[in-house]
């Protein structure tokens, strides 16, 4: 059977109740979310296995991450304790300044998550997985997180990449030198043209998929919030529409896209089913708060998807 | 003055305080419903008092419909306290798999209401009662509340009905036999496509009416989401088209409107009035959680139809 | 540095937590409001300083306007406790009859701020002002207030009104007659077509900034919501389009419009900037319970607008 | 069977979320409330028919009151609905200063309840009434009111009168003045030593019993909190100590307790019997918000007493 | 290692939000629970893994049981999804009417977990394990979950079981002939005095140790409210006194008593620490919400005993 | 008028809405804390200005705290915005391990708030001030806090001083030689038998007010649990005991008793006065979530303390 191994730091979310200014909420609604974690939320739901390689702090959060995680499927074998930093949090603000943007104020220098290093990685289960995961913020978190993930990038049969450019955590010069380089190791690369305007200078879909698979990108997703989302895969080029629908909170959209983009890939199903469930899935996470709960099944995405033809 | 008897199990509504499946909600808002009891609550809110016919369980939730049904004004006097069954519940989970949908798990079965029976009714009131109004939910629940049900509409002056096929009550086969013996004693009809589609085979509303007419309706109000609510009354085809706005969970909305319609049309108003207030009401109950506290008198409603006339 | 006065009744609002009839909302959610405290939180916001005149009850209610408007930043030193009446305060129905509207249902007849006289005016500091702003409801809440609220824009170097008619607190004809008088005295109008058909029974954007001009205004604000805003100034005509948002409760966005236009044409800005930044805010405003605490200031305005672009 | 009437004014409670001062609560929860409604509450709790004669406005709490005491079981025929003024709400602000007290802010001046007079009553149900009861509230809260209870209780067969002092809506010697003169009228009174410290002077429970016997009193029920509650009756004197349990909120405890103590005693109950329920009554209303909702029936209140025996 | 296996059904619980009768609760807080899946959380918090036998529907609530036993760390392998039936809940109602009490409303009849028969049996694991431990309810619910008990306690090396007798689910004639011949194979009981008059006529504790020894037990709990909790073990009787704290809710307490007890012992610790914890962990759980989440481990409950001691 | 100083880092607290593991809790309430902050708040509470020096970050939860503290009357001009380091928070977990205890975890490492340096105090200020106020806390936080606040209260005309030790931000050793030297600069000392043991290795009150008056303490207030608060002064050794209350959350309870003890010793009141009031409020704060928003002003603990007397 199929099988995916995700590299990066799950972290406790904090939420808002309300829309507008942090300062301004009363009450937060916890979740747990990480890019990463969310990847294999995906993955797991859409019916292949996903471990997470992850480090959490010995403390209320790091064992909130790991029972939510290991209680919705996600393998969590391979996340270690670490007694001497604590478990990284961060807290979305809702609907402002833009209505229907949220955006994230991270606790988690110095957390656990961040400590992460080659040392913590099973190179032996890492060389048996499908596929390896990771993003951006991994490479962006630490020295070591990088070099972790980067070499499991090196050690995998094959590996999918979400650039996931978070400009609180780096600088675009930094980011841009440091993906160029990792990309190289990159099968299946999901980005956006924002990040992709950091990383080449480019917006154009056409251009990216030029620009990314001269680097050695097979398969390109690129996220364009208004046409949709285009595919360029084995010679083709598709494009995937949105849905419309009431937004809630879009953090951890495009976590649910990938891992639903590359579970399904991997299972042998037909680019265009997995990209429209793909894009399904992303749907329902900004529908509501908390960025993995609701990604669907395939069953419940084709339901979506029926109604939404 | 006219009045309306409606029979029909009413019951307890556990609806979903966040989108998402049900098992990622942590807390559920109490509301009372069922099809009859939402039909009899806009028929009272149209200035036409209504009788809800049904058994309820001797617990907290069967005294919790009484006293919200006769706080509302809804006639309770012939509802019966059963002391050998529980009152029916059910959970509204919306959003998932459909945005701006929701779907619907009972506790019914066993149900204090789902024993009602012949002997549960009073003729002499019900023969007395301009409308009797019943769904096809009561014609699934159990062999006596479906013969309780066609023994009222066969006693009353006029009918009106409400198809509402649930196919986790019965099967399509035995919802289309049922319903074609039902049919035959209603004099106003409400359904939509699909449930033509099952009761026979056809989709549209020309077509609709025509089979439905056959059958001995005099009145059809045909619910197309897309196009619109038509209405076939005394040789005229009229459509009432639906109006925009954010949705909150829609469950209900058709029995609000079915009450509004059949209530306002026993007051002798137009018919064209009846179903611009009937979708009006219809279009609130899908704005809030509750499937009928929201349901506007005739004053609300015209301010509703000014504002988005 | 420039600096405003606003004269006006703030209150304690109850925001309905669930939308429809209020007797059938569980909690109200606290909040501080008030047309003139709104103006106000908009004005420093924008980085104006802004006073507030008024008078609040010597009671929880009081003191917690006083604590709040200090908080954010408004001078307080103007607001008087009285000893003898409330506070007022307003409860907030919303989507009820009307989805994405709400009306107000107050508790503020005798209250401590109606009681406000021309003796709580320091008029050396209203002399200084360089804009004092007041609204219709300060005309329409007592004959003291409306008294204080003359004195002082006779006083003032530059005036700043909106129009604000609440018929529930006066008639139609009284509304005409004493904001005709009243506008002699302004220089920035703010109003809407409902409030200048009753005052000066016309509709129409170039009937009005005629109409208004005549009776002295320079500067017409002009909002029609259809067609979006537009802006009479220095013998040019500008629209500024609405943008299209998930409706929590549009109260209080006319306020936050007007301090924000107001403080920031006081500032130098032109008046492009201004009424774009103004209709951002109120755009802001309609998406949350509160009035006035998701006013932005120009940073965050500007990235709302830059992708509302 | 017998019945009683009640005449007092009806009001929306909002009550404080979270403990601590107004200004620092964000959210109040919605109860309906006043001392008469819910006496009439326990009245029918204990199977005897309760008639409230009271006024609301022609507004979303006037209704809110009338809906949730006819749910309730209370008769509302003889609640006029007053076009002119609004219904009275209170505030309750729990746990300070004082932790397991709490205190009310009302907004009743010139509410509809007050306006009640003569004019509202229907003196031939009065006369038919077995008992007729009002309470210290009613006899304060205007002229027009107070002289309608005491037409009221001077019609009657029999009165029972809760003295209910309340020093934010009268003076001590207005208080001691006017009750002295409706105590003349009284069968049943009940009342504790702070009132009857104002009105007669005294403390002590049997001076207390001394004191309005001569005055006419047949029965005095006596809360002491320390001691418990002392009931002197057709010769006999007996005390029900109190019940410890966790305090959330006490308003309404005496109105339970007096409603259950006399209904029950019209009942033909013995006076040991409805004093225990009286008391096992009001020590439920003081674990919940909410001043009468949990009011228990005679068999829950037998489970209650079984339990704290 | 040391393994518990525990039978029983686990159910969805829907806890009332505030106290009262449950047709004034506005809101519910789901949780998991069940009493041998409680028993279960007290095994592995003390870190004796525990197994659970148990079917659920193939539905929301089902998979939210297996999610959430599963993140806690117990092993769901053996937890089997019916495709006919529907997952039990139950309704807690709090602090009426009997405060610092709670009740609970089951829809379980029917249920997925009732259908529990000896085919659901992995005899070989069964027999496997160190103790297998059911309760009272699992012989109440149905003849082959009754059946499928026996059988497994006759199979185990050591039983524990808990009568928890439910006089909703049988009579105390049909408890008491079936709890008399299941306790032939008990080797550790837990029960209390009202179960013991319902099976054995007896409420003292060394009758009882002397009733439940003659049928075979070795060690008894016997959990008397007021003085505390006896145990009779290896020819000692210990009493350990109960702890006072502030009541939310009382549900599970026991459970979470044998479960600590039963665990520990089979750890190998000492009884007097067993009982300590046992209460320590029992006292926890009622004061909260909520069965099971607050079960201590070791560490945690040597706190709480520190404090209390 | 008298004046004070505090110097401390204030934070935003995540308190959990309900008792238990914070893994287990799904809501948190936002408040705004820091020992020094809860300080100031009784202090300005008692009508003694208070300002306080700290920093916060540049962000939503640094304006929270200013717009916090200036709304309720602190003086913020001398807390600084940091734009290089975030603002410190912590959660509040209630109720677990021990009932009606808290604990709290901090994200405070490299906060803003712990990068105050000398180079932050207005030292004309800190010598005009009456009483220069500070913690252990400011001590353990970093060593630029610590040489500031030790600098302070070298330069104060008189200092407070509340020793607070925390073991999860220093060890007992370094704590024990801090705290040593830090006292010699001390006039009024608020500690306990716990941190007594800490610094001297006495818990006996005698002994304690020996061993730090021997350091120059000249006034100690010693808070032991279970007999009462201490106050060795001028000669006298009063005891003041606890009042018994329901708890919510006992966080900053010593804040507000040791702000309210040296203000109203500051005004000039007699010591019992001063402390009976600083237990009340103590008191009042034990009894709700929120470190300070519920401390008395002197009229509402005079109406507390004669209740409790």
């Amino acid at each position: 059977m199929v099988k995916i191994i995700a590299i990066g730091e799950p972290m406790v979310e904090l939420n808002a109740f309300t829309q507008g200014r942090l300062r301004d909420v009363s009450y937060f609604e916890k979740h747990v979310a990480g890019a990463e974690l969310n990847f294999c939320m995906a993955s797991v739901r859409n019916g292949v296995p996903c471990s997470l390689i992850a480090k959490v702090g010995n403390d209320e959060f790091g064992y909130n991450i790991i029972e939510y995680a290991r209680g919705k499927g996600i393998d969590v074998s391979m996340i270690k304790v670490d007694t001497e930093h604590p478990t990284a949090i961060f807290f979305i603000q809702r609907g402002f300044p833009i209505p229907m943007r949220s955006s994230s104020v991270y606790y988690r220098k110095g957390s656990a998550g961040s400590t992460i290093s080659i040392n913590d990685l099973d190179l032996e289960k890492i060389r048996e997985a499908d596929i390896v995961h990771t993003t951006g913020i991994t490479m962006a978190i630490s020295d070591s997180a990088r070099e972790a993930a980067l070499t499991a990038m090196k050690e995998a049969k094959m590996t999918s990449f979400d650039t996931n450019i978070r400009l609180n955590l780096w600088s675009p010069e930094k980011a841009r030198y440091t993906l160029r380089e990792a990309i190289k190791n990159v099968d299946i690369l999901v980005t956006d043209p924002d990040d992709a305007q950091i990383i080449g200078g480019i917006k154009d879909p056409d251009e990216a998929f030029s620009f990314f698979s001269s680097l050695g990108v097979k398969t390109l997703v690129y996220k364009t919030g208004i046409e949709g989302t285009f595919v360029f895969h084995e010679g083709r080029k598709m494009l995937q529409r949105g849905f419309h629908v009431q937004v809630e909170d879009p953090t951890g959209a495009g976590d649910s896209l990938s891992g639903t983009f590359v579970s399904l890939l991997l299972k042998g199903k037909p680019v265009e089913y997995a990209i429209s469930h793909a894009v399904a899935s992303a749907t329902l996470v900004v529908t509501v708060r908390g960025d993995n709960e609701i990604i669907p099944d395939e069953e419940s995405a084709e339901k979506f998807l029926k109604e939404f033809k």
